[in-house]
């Protein structure tokens, strides 16, 4: 049997910084290929050229380049996170309402979750995830306080807020959710009060972090579970392998397979242009680009972790 | 930056034999959770109890127990190797006519085919398989004998061969499949006969092959593409890649989220109770067991899959 | 080229009276064959014995029996209504933002809704009657009154009135309707605010009439728009015609086929256990019986417009 | 009670032929509106410009204009006749494998079938068809033979017949009603062999009659389930009625409901041009222009129809 790591070609590690300054210029010439998100105005007036990166490794280094330093609209990134809560908390009532399959369909889409009695097929789509907000929010005294606090804790920095703005007009256009969350709530499924989750959601989705707030807070997910600096397990190893799986199977709306394929990691994604990626048992990935492709997916990001993992070899196939 | 590969703990190389010994024993007490497969009688009369495993590394060393030699039903494992073979010679021609992503629908579902203009999600499921077929069908002189060839130089074994009752007893009841092929023949998805592509199609179901013969044939998707032993590649490192993606993503039928969790590597299932994995860089699996769980995977197979994962910390995530 | 009244030889006026009590009588064999609408409370409290029929001919006759001066929860039928005051004001807009064609579906479903891009097929689900709500709650200053002054002049009865209590348990358990307009509202199918256009769809739902109630309110549609009593036309006779067809196609929820061959008028029926129908030319009846059969419909008022059809020759096939 | 042919005032007799040779020239205006099926090259070399029209009463006169005595595909409209005879043979074996209610779903989707378990909505869409093909195929010695013969006796033209070029047209181009076969044959719900089954449907779309031909065959659905000059009844009156509502609810496809408001009358349509109408206990009517409008129904002949109802107001609503 082969005595080494057989598919990672490891860099040295100074390597990193130069990498990803190398990584951002190479993937400029994609610019203007995507759309930023308009959807709300908020996200709408986002410069489009920016761009960040970091990369934390599981021993607590981080390395960032470009705008990872700058607060964004982490949308459906936040997903993971709130998805950890729930894990932490009542995963039995989680996957009594949730499934964990990838569900083919758009993630706002109804039919599915007709046809399957309101139960949504994962936490990634956002019928799951107005699930996983109803737990959060009838569980708890304030769920927005708790996840405030979480992704305070987990990235190291107490101004992590809420975008009150976004998360207004959010709110303001928020019909398809709120129809998810009705037709639940009519299934039985979603349990709370449908206002109340939605603010729960809406929320969520208007956390605004950098990068490097983000590839902190993701690095639990690369490290078994337990996050460099804080005491205890995030998630125990089996729970982070759930999240992994889930990540890399249901994380990048309907680019799953795509993203498999040219990228290779656990992943997910958000309409504000930033994806959290996982090298599992070595470290986390944030990157952001506001311009999006098709499916949702931030396109110089998606070029961008396809770079690295190409440079690396870190990628899982 | 580690050092070392993070999430593989090495078992010391003479531990195979012992290690599949104590799977094989473990597995024991899942007999009787699944069903034999009863669509056709000849998959209908198999012995319940048989099991064989087999592992292959890239340095060429199969290690086997149990019934591993005995050639049994290959089924929807056959739709790796017809995809490899499309993807060597007409990758354009594959990819304009079957989509890459996971379905989220039943193997054999017509819905989502019909939404979607006859274009299949991907090669995994039976209407991408039948577009697989007819690529095959179309293209060479005589499709079944090609596959035949190419499955006995992967497997270095010249016995291996279809089994005439098998597919006899597939084409005899296997109207699904033949409204799946005249539903994309309607959209021009499918070019050839329709006839001649179900028989293509049922052959390479009918495939008899044993564990071993098995885990040999895919070997080179645990090795970039190239297979120890035979001239040349068999796919690019890229296009291994691709196939590995697609495993993870749409390989177990509606079971792809549960066993990215459970196992956590690239497989492809059978409904004779044979499942193919890759640890990819390191060596390749095959499992049998013909009890299926109710997604159609077998029982024992991915239970002993996992137990394999769990000793060995072999899994990606 | 016709002079007269289209499709009827006429029986004695006398005997109407006889038959409707005959009628009465031979349906209380299909007492217990249905239930009693449970999902809001109000509804589950009725005496499923309350049985009234009621007959209004186009010269102004009305005849009635058993509890047919009773008010009930008219529901379903109020969509006949709120449609012909659509269809005066604003029939354009209307019919771009609605369909004119049997469903298929579920009267609560999405899926066909997801597939057609948030226009409902016809104005009798319960998504086409919810566009009509918002037209109606759009365009006036305020159409709950407007709706009860209309409904009072076509019945002559100035009681007529919301049952406040239906109307609140509309509102707390009407999640399915709140998704579907938040559905169509993310389409823009739906213009107004949410809240408002789901009060006046539950209040039309609450609108509390008896038999005589309805059977006089209707008897425009059997007299090709023009109610007696009442100056000018509520309908053309145009319009007339296409709320007549849509009720024969669409009006009986999953039931239409069976209906139109076991009575075969046009009708619409609502989940208080009501049924409006109309013989055009003739007269308009009205039916109560609170038992439903699996469809939604009263079991007991489908059996006396069957016998009233089979004892006269009125059916129009 | 009632004693009279009910829902008709009667033109003078003379007046039809007049009427007839009007509506003929009144339609020509929308020549070139719709296009002529060309799905199978024998239907699209039919001169666009044809038009007849035929109109039997059912006291036996028939009223004939322009092309009225030219043979041409009937299609669909064959659905009403292999219906019959399965309705005189086996109605409860073809109500336990076919609904009737109206499907919502293009003629030929495969959607619905699969979510209701391969039963067919109504035997107006091609799966219902199949369904009734099935029955005539495996009850009888010879399916082809004893519908050409119903045909001929119902027409009173011996020279009825199949068009052998149409027929195997239909059967080279057939893959989308193959898929329906097969599909419903996985299910159990079409019992015999597929192939033939196929060429019974093919066949009867294939048959070769005049509007003539046509409103003769069709005058016993006018007149209580008796063909004038044939010895017993074709149908029963309830299932004369049962026909004629499905024709109502089912029998223009995706046009049901304008058809209902524009006409009003029981009828079925064809992709040859061809539409077939009944006045309940009057008449029945035959029309035929080629083009076809985007639902697949004649253009000139709904307008033709359209006049003829506006002019004597035989309507039903």
């Amino acid at each position: 049997m082969p005595s080494q790591a057989p598919n990672l070609s490891q860099p040295p590690a100074p390597a990193l910084p130069k990498l990803l300054e190398s990584i951002r210029n190479k993937v400029q010439q994609y610019l203007g290929q995507g759309k930023v998100a308009q959807y709300i105005p908020a996200l709408g007036k986002i410069d489009p050229r920016k761009f960040g990166m970091a990369v934390c490794t599981v021993d607590g280094v981080c390395t960032a380049v470009g705008d990872a330093h700058e607060a964004f609209s982490i949308q459906s990134i936040s997903k993971v996170f709130t998805l950890t809560l729930a894990l932490r908390s009542f995963p039995d009532e989680l996957w009594s309402r949730c499934g964990r399959e990838p569900s083919g369909s758009r993630f706002n889409s109804l039919v599915q979750l007709e046809h399957e009695q309101g139960v949504p097929r994962n936490p990634f789509i956002n019928a799951g995830a107005l699930v996983v907000a109803d737990l959060l929010t009838t569980h708890g005294a304030n769920a927005r306080a708790h996840l405030l606090d979480f992704m305070r804790r987990l990235s190291g920095n107490a101004g992590v807020a809420f975008d009150s703005v976004v998360a207004r007009s959010e709110a303001d256009t928020g019909f398809r959710n709120a129809a998810l969350a009705n037709f639940m709530k009519s299934y039985g499924v979603i349990k709370g009060a449908v206002p109340q989750v939605l603010d729960t959601y809406f929320h969520q989705c208007a956390l605004a972090m950098s990068c490097v707030d983000l590839a902190k807070a993701a690095l639990f997910l690369a490290n078994r579970g337990t996050q460099p600096g804080l005491v205890g397990e995030v998630l125990t190893p089996v729970q982070t392998r759930r999240v992994n799986a889930l990540m890399l199977t249901c994380g990048l709306y309907d680019a799953v397979g795509e993203f498999a394929y040219d990228v290779g990691l656990p992943a997910k994604s958000g309409v504000g242009g930033g994806i959290v990626a996982v090298v599992p048992g070595r470290l986390s990935i944030a990157v952001w680009s506001p311009e999006l492709g098709p499916e949702g997916n931030s396109v110089l990001g998606v070029a961008a972790l396809q770079e690295l993992v190409e440079s690396t070899g870190w990628g899982i196939f």
